[in-house]
């Protein structure tokens, strides 16, 4: 079974002022390419420090990849550290050079020493072609253990681990199974309610593994199965996991993928050429910029409203003056009048509504904060639903947002 | 000088399954208390691993904080990992099984033999009041070094660091100088070139430091300052910074501290009791957002449209067919008829408005993809801006919206 490891280096690191995503990202690309990681280190920009994790993880594991500090200024010593791991000295690289230069006559920008101080490579090191960035990479052999030295810079970094170092993996000797990967898309349904149906699915240590990522409108189970012990392929226990949380999650899966519903909502109303509308009170736009944010939704989208104040509701969509005072504007009398005044004014198929009580003021008699109506208004009549959201002002907006997105969805789908 | 270490702990860190915001938050925080972070190690739930970890940072630095792996299940080990490093064995400990006690019985639940797990410790070590959460934090001393063990649940994490670990850590004799730091906000200019205005002051190893964080609509410079070996105070290094900044950047300072921008104009409107509404084809919906993402916002914001389609913008805010027939809906007086229809119907003292085209398709003769026009009417009359913004869908309404509230931000200050 192939293991890795991972080393990031950088003082902006160790000084919490970023958060280290590469770190994340390759984990998660060398465990699904069949080197799980068994440690990662972070070190300041220090060659004796580089050099000595990078002589311990080799000790260690087949694969060892390192990000950061490849720049070429004073403090980017990760060549130099990388040098101290091999017993070795620096030594220009034609190779090295060649990519750089052939970098800055792209980019059309003089190429001096200072810059060319990116070519010096441990010697017996080679050079890892970066076509994002200036810094080359550099891959190293230190005993049983293959070096990979990437930039920092995320989108260079991401380019030259598929460029380099996954498709390098995928001959390895020592490759162990890469876990199947499925996802399933909900929306709807709180990650709580979902979590309790599918708790025995989730638990530590099963395989497949299914895990849940909140997204702003949607929640991703994802789904990573490897080969049984009773000969069971990784493909068939993901589907067979696929189908059953499917079932117990019913009408509230988006898609049998990773998807964002307001694309899967914008895709499904441009495909039956569906016009929509919305009018957010308590969402104040958030609905129609998540909409409007699909390109292509111009052929569909029709107007956003957000008349926040009640002679907006009344004026602009023609909420009636009785409706407001009678029932106010937190009712489901005016969700559904918003709804039906923004699908006349707009001239749409289809429109949502939303109005609510976000926080942290404005609860009165039986409409504790939290109180959310939302409306559908489509040919045939209107859905009206109300909640009751326990969190704060961003909490229930978001809450409602979701909700609004999935009405909308149950009447397209 | 204090020095630290951060040993994470967790398979799904490991496995790239969640980012390792902890590490993060402990390593500012350690900094910013005089303890600025050496190393950092993320090892999986494995008692040998652990131990090793812990080990090797306590023989390096003064104050080693290791998160994680202290819940009730079985793959929770690094109360065992901590012992094995200590030599000892774990005992159950009074103190964190009075604790434990309490939590149950605070959130009325039951206490069973799986949950008292928590509470053996190893020997020698004293228990953490977690108020947050069940697993009791451990501090442990290891030769010269002091060990503290917290939960990873980030919430849990941050009371305690709050609580337990930075109050030791200003009585701690290896304590070196906390820096000061300071921030500016700015708001309407790319990060590219207030960074040019700023270069010299961000070069790396100044002091004060300057780096540049964006936010949603806006970017936050924060400078950081030690006491200089001339004697002159970080107080005062960090003073001279903000003064300069704000010199250099002019009218995009949004404040001298970091805040959101719309946070601010959404005060700026609410004190001086100015309505607005904003009229967003491009951004459709997102100014309207922020703005009522603010508590309190509903004394002022009247109201938001979103037009996307060209009736929309003629019939519900009087656009003239002649402006869509003769300049099209991405002109210069489309967006001043979109803001002052908006301010007119909705009966506001201001109201912004956006087009554009976002791209990827929509492009026309002398109006490529990122061609914006912004406008903002108030009383005395209607100011516009053309933008040529080069960038994806998402780049291009990002920045139309943060221009949008910094044309909002300039007609209220």
């Amino acid at each position: 079974m192939g293991k890795s490891a991972i080393i990031t280096v950088g003082d902006e690191l160790l000084g919490g002022r970023i958060t280290d995503t590469n770190a994340t990202f390759l984990s998660r690309e060398l465990r699904l390419a069949g080197f799980p990681v068994r440690r990662r280190e972070t070190v300041a920009d220090d060659p004796a420090a580089i050099a000595d994790a990078v002589t311990r993880c080799a000790a260690l594991v087949d694969v060892v990849v390192v990000s950061g500090g490849l720049g070429p200024t004073l403090d980017d010593l990760t060549r130099d550290g990388l040098a101290r791991a091999m017993g070795v000295s620096c030594v220009r690289s034609k190779e090295a050079e060649a990519h750089l230069r052939a970098f800055f006559a792209r980019a059309d920008r003089p190429v001096n020493e200072s810059n060319l101080v990116q070519a010096d490579l441990p010697e017996g090191a080679s050079s890892l072609m970066n076509d994002q960035g200036s810094a080359p990479g550099v891959r190293a052999q230190i005993g049983e253990s293959t070096v990979y030295v990437l930039p920092g810079v995320p989108r260079e970094l991401y380019a030259m681990t598929r460029n380099h170092v996954l498709p390098a993996l995928v001959a390895h000797p020592a490759r162990g199974a890469a876990p199947t990967r499925a996802a399933v898309t909900i929306c709807g349904m709180p990650e709580s309610e979902a979590g309790r149906k599918l708790r025995d699915l989730m638990r530590r240590g099963r395989n497949p593994s299914v895990g849940s990522y909140p997204g702003v409108s949607h929640i991703v189970f994802v789904i990573e199965a490897v080969d049984a012990d009773d000969g069971t392929p990784a493909a068939e226990l993901a589907r067979r996991d696929v189908a059953e949380i499917t079932a117990r999650l019913g009408s509230a899966v988006v898609a049998t993928e990773e998807r964002q519903p307001h694309e899967v909502i914008a895709e499904l109303l441009i495909e039956r050429r569906l016009t929509v509308a919305v009018a957010e009170s308590l969402t104040g736009g958030r609905v129609a910029d998540l909409l409007v944010s699909v390109p292509g939704i111009s052929a569909v989208f029709k107007a956003g409203f957000a008349p926040y104040a009640n002679e907006a509701k009344r004026d602009i969509l023609g909420v009636s003056q009785q409706i407001l005072d009678d029932h106010g504007a937190v009712s489901e009398e005016c969700a559904r009048a918003m709804a039906e005044g923004a699908r006349r004014v707009a001239g749409a198929d289809l429109a949502v509504a939303t109005t609510g009580i976000a926080g942290p003021t404005g609860a009165g008699p039986g409409k504790p904060v939290g109180t959310v109506f939302l409306a559908l208004a489509k040919e045939g009549g209107t859905d009206v639903r109300r909640l009751q959201i326990v969190g704060d002002r961003e909490q229930v907006r978001a809450r409602a947002t979701m909700t609004a997105l999935d009405l909308l969805r149950r009447a397209v789908r």
